[in-house]
Order: C-alpha cells, then sequence, then structure tokens
C-alpha cells in the first residue's frame, strides 16, 4: 500500500526529557502539564476549541524506532499484540491521548494528561466527546485486572 | 517540521462507495458493519485484540483533498475551527473512530461503527479503555445543543 506523508501541525511541550520520565500511571499522567505549540498558520482551526474541556492529541512518537508485533506492556507479565496495547513502539509510531485542555492563549492551547515527550510532534487536535451512555458494556480484555491501578497508557 | 511517513497496515471494507454515502447519525453509524483487514505481516500484532468490545481505529481519509481551517459541520450554522470539529478534510486527514469489536478470524476483524468510504487505509489499531468515570465533568463545546441528536461525526 502507498505510503502517507503528513505535516507536524505543532508540537508539545512538557517537562519530560526522555520517554523514561513520562508518567505511566493514571494519576499522575492527570497531574502532568504541558502546552501545544499549534504552529501559526493554522492557529485559525482553534476556533471554539477552548468550549471542549477535552482534547483528542493525535501525535507521532519521535524516539520510536523499532516495533516488536508482541510487547510486553507495562506492569504485565504476557506478551500481547502490539495493537491490543498502546505501546509507542508500533507499526505506524502513532499516539493518541485524551487531555484537558485548561487555557487556550491564542495558538498555545495549555493541557493536562500530557504524556508526551518534550519535543513530540503533534499531528491533529480533535474534538473528545463521550461515545458511550453505559460503559458497562465495554470489555477491556486483558486490561479488565489492571484497571483498579488504572495505568496511564497500557 | 519534517514530514512523517507512515504506511497503512491494512484497509477497510464498507459498503460506503462514497463520502456522501457514510453515515453521520450515530445511530446510523452505530448500524454500519464493515471489516479491517489487517495486512498478514501484521497479523501477529492482533494478538489478544478479541478480548476488547472496542476499538480505536485510526485511518487516512483518503479522499480528503483541500482543508479549510473554518468548517461548518453537519447540521450546523456556523463556522468552527476544523480542530474543533471531525471533519474529513484537515491539515493531516486523520480520522479516528470508536468501532464495536464483534468477531476475529486471523487478520480479519469485523466492525461496528464503520463510518468509513470502502477502501480506507488503515495506520494503527488500539484498545479503547474508558478514561473517565464521570462523564458530567466534560464539556462539549459547541456540540452541546446537538448531543441530543448524536451525530455520528461533528
Amino acid at each position: 500500500m502507498d505510503e502517507i506523508t503528513y505535516k507536524p501541525i505543532g508540537i508539545i511541550h512538557t517537562s519530560f526529557r526522555s520517554t523514561s520520565e513520562v508518567p505511566k500511571e493514571s494519576k499522575d499522567v492527570n497531574l502532568a502539564k504541558g502546552t501545544i505549540e499549534v504552529a501559526p498558520q493554522y492557529a485559525e482551526g482553534l476556533r471554539d476549541i477552548e468550549g471542549f474541556s477535552h482534547l483528542f492529541v493525535i501525535f507521532h512518537f519521535h524516539l520510536s524506532r523499532d516495533y516488536p508485533l508482541l510487547v510486553k506492556p507495562h506492569r504485565d507479565d504476557k506478551l500481547r499484540g502490539v495493537f491490543a496495547t498502546r505501546s509507542p513502539a508500533r507499526p505506524n509510531p502513532i499516539g493518541l491521548s485524551v487531555v484537558r485542555l485548561t487555557k487556550r492563549e491564542g495558538n498555545i492551547l495549555s493541557i493536562q494528561g500530557a504524556d508526551m515527550v518534550d519535543g513530540t510532534p503533534v499531528l491533529d487536535i480533535k474534538p473528545y466527546v463521550p461515545q458511550f451512555g453505559q460503559e458497562g458494556i465495554l470489555k477491556v480484555g486483558w486490561l479488565e485486572r489492571h484497571l483498579e491501578s488504572r495505568r496511564g497508557r497500557p
């Protein structure tokens, strides 16, 4: 299949200088502050975004190199298929996080839940809208027994 | 910023031959069936995925061409910043849908909620895990007054 080429629309600033510094537990992720600096030429595309409390951020795991198809997730003891995990090492190293938008100043978005390394390129931003009224219908596979500890990036 | 290149990991099959045929209302989206054909060389990465009832599918809007930074969403009457919408016409035409996984047979995933045109290239698949216990804390901006009609792709 043909290759697809994107150009970052912005960059994420956090205090995490390396992958190992990025928090994994959701209580720590929730506290992690950062900013998204959207390139000025795209700033107009942010109109009305401040009405949303949460956003999807789609980004590029720029430090990811190899991708094993089976990975052992953080605090798990079995190999899982990479598509059943959020491992940064994946065939297309695309990251997806839900962040809380706390402030917008022009092309700068202040966020919480910034579980990315400083300098991460941003590909897209979308409004987060709850998908399901009854989350009880969900099955969360091998993550079930880990949900009490609620990791940030399984 | 540097360009980023990805290679599709699979392709989505639906009955929708054009963008205009893709359902917009969530009740129709939920009924929309399709399959994700993961390329055989990535099939091992699907291990354990059948334990999840819902998946994030990240895909390429391959029919998208231009991208106005302000768009008038379906059933809305105001121009909104493209990043405050899920419009397919965006600087990086990346789509994100939550789908229900109904069956897996080898490298073929049967899904519901397939609001994509037939032939859409898939970039990534991730497990869907509920993010928030209390959705009442969410603000959904300009979508607020549309939530009763619950569109599929605002």
